[in-house]
């Protein structure tokens, strides 16, 4: 509350972007990712009331990312429409410290590098403003809105460029004792895998990833193990999994076995997971999620030999429900949180 | 305090254990192994009062394995000397249900198979019973006593038969939804590796327990890779892990490689739980981790080279410092935490 008061305080006094106030508050929900910026309104329960999406046009500028950020979130206050805004929750696709609200050295958004973002956002919009992980921001939307609702204990894996996770224990995000919890696309599924940009190898995201699945289906095109479909109108190597997605739901077996490694690899990551942690639920979101009819069979095979009993059998096994708003319901929810008692 | 209150109005009447109680109320803690049983008086702080340990002679056999932990618990019950027991708390390796106190179908302990063991205890004693997993029970010890005092969230790795773990978050002990929760020894490290007791392959444990690595020094031995100590007095079939410690003690390099291997596998394991769970330190216990001069610096690098920054830098990895009393602590201190508020 002393947050809410001091930040309602600055935004009836001297602040550029305050306005007076109506009852019923709201909260700010953002998406900071490298390539694209998403912000909403949101009402204190999570609903989204207005969204926008912008691309980030100067990722590696200073000023030209402060200034694309800083914009759209203006409009969000706009479309507040008088309400007052109790937080403002970023979650953003960088290494930071979530509690300093500090971002370190984003390598797609070299502008936000050592950037105190959360302070930033407070001094500019006189709001309490809190950064989280991008993949822990969707996951605890998922747990609070998504698939998630209603249980007290979540494993999400989210399927893009990498492998990202978010953990929730006892109702609450697991974010480790150094902010690093849920790196769940750094675990190891095969010591003699392939490098990973983390450094190490045979990494879960080298085998599962959008972008991994379309690596595999590529060497499997060039080993002449996979048969690209005969209908194929780019280069081999310019196919990615939403193209493989396409093809496989026209009946292309070469895309459909891809897929069955892809959710072998994820099943025999989730089940260890299961054996590490045993959640109620796993919950796979993501772009590539919208695969799933494509991987899970092999998903849930795989996890149901890994996993011991009775995990085996009652962890539940889901795909997101959000789309691409999990990452800001799950910022929004988490600053509204982190308001009381703050930090 | 109700369950407590309970407990001495029993021990007060009509109990054949019961006693006239002095102040100072003190716990009993027990560890049933599948060969042994070992039981503890111990203070409510957890401080070792009086230990002893029996083999357990009839393990299969229904009235002779409860015969057996009736009898030492009585003798504790003895020597708690008239102070009040205020819970038995028993770590069992044996697959249970920790909330309703109950025995599954335990490999080693038939005798115990679907035994309602806390409602013997507490029907036997008149005293509230706990029962734990053996590993968490161990884990629980040395958080609270041993390596991992003072940190609020700590990873324990038991190595002996197979490999056990136990996981505290936040002060508190992981079980999981399920209580299958940090079965760490069947987590995944290579998708190709021996085939586990647990039916999948490649799980930690078929590489890095005690048992495993002995069975990696035979197989070096057999392919010619290890070559044994001259000084060998039995059979390579017959070599044991705490005989490869003995030879790696008087510079024997064929065994020092094989540890090495050992760690190397701990390492990759504990870096890839470093990035789900980020906790403040790792602990290695068990009968090997006497052994850790000969596996740590591998298992160091390893580590180092899989958990992402900060973690990697941060995590604290030491060995368990109670040895054996572990599991008869951990089990003791968690029975009486389940006393207030009651399971």
């Amino acid at each position: 509350m002393k947050a809410s008061k001091k930040a309602m305080g600055k935004a009836g006094g001297k602040k550029p972007h305050a306005r007076r106030t109506k009852p019923g508050a709201v909260l700010i929900g953002a998406d900071l990712g490298g390539t694209n910026f998403k912000c909403g309104v949101l009402g204190m329960s999570g609903e989204v009331l207005w969204r926008d999406s912008i691309p980030l046009l100067e990722p590696n500028d200073p000023r030209g990312i402060w200034s694309e950020i800083r914009s759209l979130i203006a409009e969000a206050f706009r479309r507040a429409e008088g309400r007052r805004v109790a937080a403002i929750g970023v979650g953003a696709a960088a290494p930071l410290d979530w509690k300093e609200g500090r971002i370190f050295s984003p390598p797609n958004m070299r502008g936000l590098k050592d950037a105190r973002l959360a302070g930033m956002l407070e001094r500019e919009f006189g709001t309490a403003a809190f950064i989280e992980n991008d993949a822990n921001a969707a996951a605890y939307g998922e747990f609070r809105l998504g698939a998630g609702r209603g249980t007290q204990s979540m494993v999400a894996l989210t399927l893009g460029t990498g492998v990202g996770g978010g953990i929730i224990i006892d109702g609450r995000l697991h974010r480790g004792s150094n902010g690093v919890a849920a790196e769940l696309g750094h675990t190891i599924v095969d010591p003699t895998g392939p490098p990973c940009g983390c450094g190490s190898r045979g990494c879960l995201e080298t085998y599962a990833s959008a972008t991994a699945t379309a690596r595999r289906w590529r060497e499997g095109v060039s080993s002449g193990r996979i048969r690209p479909p005969a209908s194929l109108a780019k280069q081999p190597g310019e196919v990615t999994a939403k193209d493989l997605f396409e093809f496989a739901e026209l009946g292309d077996g070469g895309s459909a076995l891809i897929f069955a490694e892809t959710g072998a690899w994820l099943g025999e990551a989730a089940g260890s997971f299961a054996n590490v942690l045993d959640p109620d639920i796993f919950v796979f979101c993501g772009g590539m999620a919208a695969a799933s009819k494509h991987f899970m069979p092999a998903l849930l095979e795989r996890f149901r030999g890994r996993a011991v009993s009775p995990a085996r059998e009652k962890a539940e096994i889901a795909t997101g429900r959000l789309g691409s708003d999990s990452g800001i319901i799950g910022a929004a929810l988490l600053a509204a949180e982190r308001l009381r008692p703050r930090r």
